[in-house]
């Protein structure tokens, strides 16, 4: 902890919890450094479902270094980039919080420039903003990642939601109601089934190690039947379902992606992908568990780049 | 090539295939190092299918380093320890073929003390003999691999069926007949099923990176419908399938596997094991596709050792 963090919180919370927004908003993270092959690019694609179609032979490109028609990074593997630097959220002065209330809310990526089948990447970081949701705090996490070249090549913002530190008097924030879909029938559903060690393999692709996704007694203290999959590991499945519907399977025509992690999947759950086409550049997306027909991802979208 | 190619064989096909089994029994090859920590182990093991079990949770053990019982290292995992060294066959003098016409036929596995969670292994393999098996020759790999003090973590045996080059009038070797199931129901089964995407998972953990395994194109040349498993793949559900049913799944008490790969899995498919007590410290096996019916893995052994 630094020593800001004894300065007086403007806010505070039985059990040393605090948060003072001025103290925290513009603090940059350490850089982190992120270093990938097409090992790593192939595993992750692997790990959110690709090459499962028992027809559709295309995402082999996403997870065959020798493929025949090229190797292509699934444009989520960019979600990967940060993680490394996230964990630093914990060093924020001005931000005290019990670990245990933390809930990763929202995602949105940016895809700047084609990824590189190999690289390291550098990952800037800082607070860009923290509102006050009435149960909790959000705070926005924004990450620019850039290569060798210092090219950014991603964007990131990850909105993290700490329950039980909210009314300190902040700044509400944009209402979430955006990205809903219409009153009609999706244009397109892609059904994934997840397996049951789908989270174990995942927490070693993405390096998010928080055990709530591999400890059945740490599931159970948190208040869940087993392990929840990682909400980034259903927004790779849903983004693969876009990019296969809409963009030909195309990784340059993928800009943007962003959607709120409203519920969990337990591993060996099916994944349904629903998605409407708002116009020819942007698609609204949610994701269901089959199993429960909940909705696990909402308010999803995805902006395309022109073909060609 | 080294020189000694360009010596007379005693045996020569069409299309330079040649073998002379004085000039290539006992080469011995590069050794070889393979690096591993926890994240290959785990890695590993869920790709022959750990933790999928929705009720049984003991093999979170095999990949999840941050077990609560402990983490331990499924033994099959040591068949990894060599495959970089296999490669060399090529470099055999007195062995010249196509490529084609390698197939993997039977690996025998000795586990000789605990395998380390992390490590850099030494292997080192040499040509043991070749058997004339008429319609091809039998090349028999030996690979012992050892730990950075030297002491012998694994014994692999590895038998490669080279086809078209036998009838050169050598030994026949040892009868085939080994193993057998006894003519009752099985005392233990158990039924795992693959996904789509196994093979491609596997390669990548095992380094094993034929097009047979990926590449559409090349497996309809080699006359399959699509790619087929690794076969160690298989032997690695076979053995955590015995390790689980006659040994608690504790990796101190196995000793050692054998199998004949005797036909393909298409990734997919399920793997259906069925196992023989034959004594306290013996197990036979067999391995089977449940969509075809056909035995997959066959002459199948497991020796334990006594426990604790």
């Amino acid at each position: 902890m630094s020593e800001k963090d004894s300065s007086a919180p403007k806010f505070a919370k039985p059990g040393n919890e605090f948060i003072d927004p001025e103290q925290a908003i513009g603090y940059q993270f350490q850089p982190t450094e992120y270093s990938y092959s097409e090992q790593e690019v192939s595993l992750y694609a692997l790990s959110v479902g690709a090459a499962t179609d028992a027809v559709d032979e295309k995402e082999l490109q996403f997870v065959y270094e020798m493929n025949r028609g090229g190797f292509k990074v699934l444009p989520t593997f960019a979600v990967i980039f940060p993680f490394g630097a996230l964990g630093q959220i914990v060093t924020v002065p001005g931000l005290k919080f019990n670990l245990m209330n933390l809930l990763h809310g929202e995602q949105y990526l940016e895809v700047k420039r084609p990824i590189a089948p190999n690289g390291t990447i550098t990952n800037n970081a800082h607070i860009s903003q923290i509102y006050d949701k009435g149960s909790g705090a959000l705070v926005i996490v924004d990450i620019h990642s850039t290569d060798d070249d210092g090219t950014e090549i991603a964007f990131n913002q990850a909105s993290i939601f700490l329950r039980d530190i909210g009314n300190f008097g902040g700044n509400r924030g944009p209402s979430g109601k955006v990205n809903l879909p219409p009153d009609c029938a999706p244009d397109a559903v892609l059904r994934d089934n997840t397996i049951r060690n789908q989270a174990l393999f995942y927490r070693l692709v993405s390096g998010d190690k928080n055990p709530l996704h591999a400890d059945p007694g740490f599931a159970a203290m948190i208040g869940f039947e087993r392990p929840i999959l990682h909400g980034l590991c259903t927004f790779g499945f849903a983004g693969r379902a876009v990019l296969k519907h809409f963009a030909g399977n195309d990784p340059l025509r993928f800009k943007s992606i962003k959607a709120r992690f409203s519920h969990h999947v337990y591993p060996g759950e099916s994944i349904i992908t629903e998605m409407w086409r708002e116009s020819e550049k942007r698609i609204i997306f949610q994701s269901k568990v089959g199993e429960r027909d909940e909705v696990v991802l909402s308010n999803g979208a995805v902006e395309l780049n022109e073909s060609g």
